[in-house]
């Protein structure tokens, strides 16, 4: 959108934006399960070479873990072969202490509910990590701590995500040792979806947790997952100690972690994907057998996170056909593997939420969903490789999540759904549209998206030309009007608010 | 879009178009074959079930064949009962009827090329049927024959079109009764792809068929496919005589068609997707069946155009999940009948090329390629349902053809794609950016977007902040004012605009 400021929001296109604006799908909803199949792009041949390339790697190379003792200890002790900071596997070493992870396991809200991860599943999340928001009335900016609260809602507000994400931006308007408290409140006051918390430093993950025990109970959180890390591998083949540190400290707590290599090829991992497919495998089995030898069954996400640059200027490229690919194979990995797997988004480079904003996403996604994900981070709001968080893209995004959860539930081949009835009462040429089967399913046959525009042409001019990013702007401001946080204990709060206080005071400030 | 017009093309913005204005891929290049899996959504007995559904609707309700008494008696005499213009089928009789249709055939172009239809070939087709263009520059407006040349000329040029598609836009400012020969003049003329003629009456069937003759020769037309014919079902389960005509005209030629029902779940089928598959998939037959009997072995296209409606508007939706789940399962259907399959297209209710627009066409062209899809006709321009097409829509989604036809090459596992040598000589934390397998691959390796902007913000900003439609504005000038016509004979030439001054002097002007 380039449309100038003052052409925004008043005069006619600003009561058209008034007329059009859709609600938003409001509330909590449970988490959808996959009722059809996912897409096997590769033989089991294939898949048995690119699992022995992994092994050779790990075993040729290995991974450095650096400056972490604990961590080279813990695999030596295990049976890799650790020279230096440098730790290399025995083929089928590495999926071995892998197998202690468990296959299945739920997270929990606040509010009772369960969040089931992995098996047939598909949880949603927001974007994640973005120091830059924007929207079209105040355009691209640093991300405040209102931002991060208005995420939250934005979130809590949806059936279409299951999960309150993490760092859903930065905000920069905090220091950066503080800012994982305002946020760990953010999700536990404004939300009652299960969250992350902070993996920049251990202190900062136990922090989380520590405000998690607050509102869960020392004994709760003991015996269950109800907050997760999200650690990145610094590809290619290196753990440094401040995401070793972050996935102990979860781990430790017997909270769960998203193991994902973060690598785009030609830069991080060589520029042909079934290599990247391979080093992506053969991190993220180091990470999540590293978890597994802190505290055996610790609950883990086997992750990935591959893409495609282009190589004449180094920028990295978001839905392209290589990175398609490469989500299918990472899914039948996972499989293999038997772990929960987090893959897919709606990924784009684009600045602004436009054609190939949604083409690039839209591929993404659903290479993602016919994968298997079970755990889809960057379902909403992603622009711009990751750097922005687009409201408006945020709601774009969120009306194609409730598609592919409609998606995943396939069709039901029966009686009802095969119209006999209406059949039976019919000729040729008559249309359906007045028939008893119609008017008893048309309530639920459908997906009713609260975004696309349907209208004639000349309705759609009349009620002010607008694009999809003009509506969803009307959309995500009446979602946030509309916004009613949840309840919580006023003790509670007091509690996480004192914590909260006591932090603070403890460091001065720090902006790096 | 919503840039008042004044805005567009002058000043900044403008030195910014011509700046980042890339030129699409030009040329004419192999029909990409399809290396991955098709994706199986349902299971043997759900499609039993289906064939069986079909056939009972067949049986039971039958097809009316109206104003037509050849088709009516050409059905009963191959065992079909006719009562009426009704027509019943024995289960079975109708797919039985169908085997004689070749599983592959080739269409010819003038250049002497082939293109295959059917098997795991992809073949790529411009939008078909649209009363209206649209553009930024003009906005939308009733398509000219300067138009339909334009869209032929585009489609000449790209490599990612196999097929120069058939009535890519109404030229609206010639007569009805005298449009189809400018119309076929315009594709044998600006184009050496294979191309569609006219459906609208058998006689303009016959006169595009002579046309075709004067160019490739009657003995060459006679063994030879080298046009086809578009036709849609009048559903539900009625055929009228303009239809069944044109398609009688082209199967006794020995030229194609591609048999489509055009179904709107709730209008001209039942709200639900299963009943809708089975309907068309006992249309399509139907369809294919005449043509059979008129000549055996004619080559024929099994099609299909299934989409949702909104039910609270009646207006029709796309690129919806129920349609994408029926997408799936017609392939699977054309399948176990043996036959080319149509489906899929960059479908949109959208009235511009926005976030909506590629969602929709994203997600509805991904699953016609997943579901096998041979011959996709609309794969470019295709805006607001059909009514319009978009220049900009147009370059938009050959990007997006651009980056199917490299993901249905797939994944090759080998030494080099699993970069050997590359981790033979590399430790962990060396990028890969500079390594010698990096540079041995990196011009082959992926896809190269002419339409994605990956810049920075900054950079892009300075560069006129343009969203995708603005960039896709000055790509399709750009390869027009490119465009240069391939060479034809003159006699031929002559010949063609002989038969059509000859053909237009025989009849008054009509405009309806």
């Amino acid at each position: 959108m380039t449309v100038p400021q003052s052409a925004r929001g008043g005069g006619r296109a600003g009561r058209a934006l008034r007329a059009t604006a859709s609600r938003g799908p409001l509330g909590v909803a449970p988490v959808p399960r996959r009722s059809i199949p996912t897409y096997e792009l590769l033989s089991d041949d294939q898949l048995d070479r690119l699992e022995a390339h992994a092994d050779w790697i790990l075993a040729t190379v290995g991974v450095d873990i650096r400056g972490d003792d604990e961590s080279l200890e813990l695999f030596r002790s295990a049976g890799a072969t650790v020279i230096g900071e440098n730790v290399r596997f025995e083929p089928g070493l590495a999926a071995h202490l892998c197998s202690t992870a468990p296959s299945q396991f739920d997270l929990h809200g606040r509010d009772g509910r369960v969040v089931p991860i992995g098996g047939s599943n598909v949880v949603l999340l927001p974007a994640y990590g973005s120091p830059f928001v924007s929207d079209l009335d105040r355009g691209r900016r640093y991300a405040t701590l209102q931002d991060f609260e208005n995420l939250v809602k934005l979130t809590y507000s949806t059936p279409y995500l299951h999960h309150s994400g993490g760092t859903v931006c930065e905000p920069v308007d905090v220091p950066v040792n503080k800012r994982h408290l305002d946020m760990v409140y953010a999700h536990l006051r404004y939300s009652t979806k299960p969250f992350m918390g902070s993996v920049t430093a251990p202190s900062r993950a136990e922090d989380s947790i520590e405000m998690a025990r607050i509102v869960f109970g020392h004994e709760f959180l003991e015996q269950h997952c109800v907050i997760q890390g999200n650690i990145n591998v610094n590809s290619p083949l290196v753990w440094d100690d401040v995401m070793t540190g972050a996935l102990k400290t979860y781990a430790r707590a017997n909270q769960g972690c998203v193991i994902s290599p973060f690598i785009i090829g030609g830069a991080m991992g060589p520029v042909t994907q079934p290599a990247l497919i391979a080093q992506s495998h053969a991190e993220a089995m180091t990470g999540i057998a590293l978890s597994q030898l802190v505290r055996p069954g610790s609950p883990m996400v086997y992750g990935n996170f591959l893409t495609t640059m282009n190589l004449k200027s180094g920028a990295p490229t978001f839905g392209t056909p290589e990175s398609v690919l490469s989500t299918y194979a990472v899914g039948q990995l996972a499989r293999r593997l038997g772990l929960p797997l987090r893959c897919g988004a709606h990924y784009t480079a684009s600045k602004v939420a436009d054609a190939q904003a949604m083409q690039e996403s839209a591929d993404a996604m659903m290479a993602g969903i016919l994968a298997g994900s079970n755990f889809v981070i960057h379902a909403a709001g992603w622009l711009e490789g990751g750097l922005t968080t687009g409201y408006e893209k945020f709601m774009i995004d969120l009306d194609h999540c409730g598609m592919l959860i409609r998606m995943i539930e396939g069709l039901e081949i029966d009686r009802n759904q095969l119209a006999v009835a209406a059949y039976e009462d019919t000729r040729p040429g008559i249309a359906f549209i007045g028939s008893n089967h119609t008017l008893a399913n048309f309530a639920t046959s459908n997906y009713n998206s609260t975004m696309a525009n349907t209208d004639s042409f000349e309705q759609w001019t009349e009620d002010g030309g607008l694009d999809t990013e003009r509506r969803a702007n009307a959309q995500w401001k009446r979602v946030l009007a509309e916004y009613v946080p949840p309840a919580i204990d006023g003790s509670i709060d007091r509690a996480l608010l004192d914590f909260i206080a006591g932090r603070k005071d403890s460091m001065a400030d720090a902006w790096y």
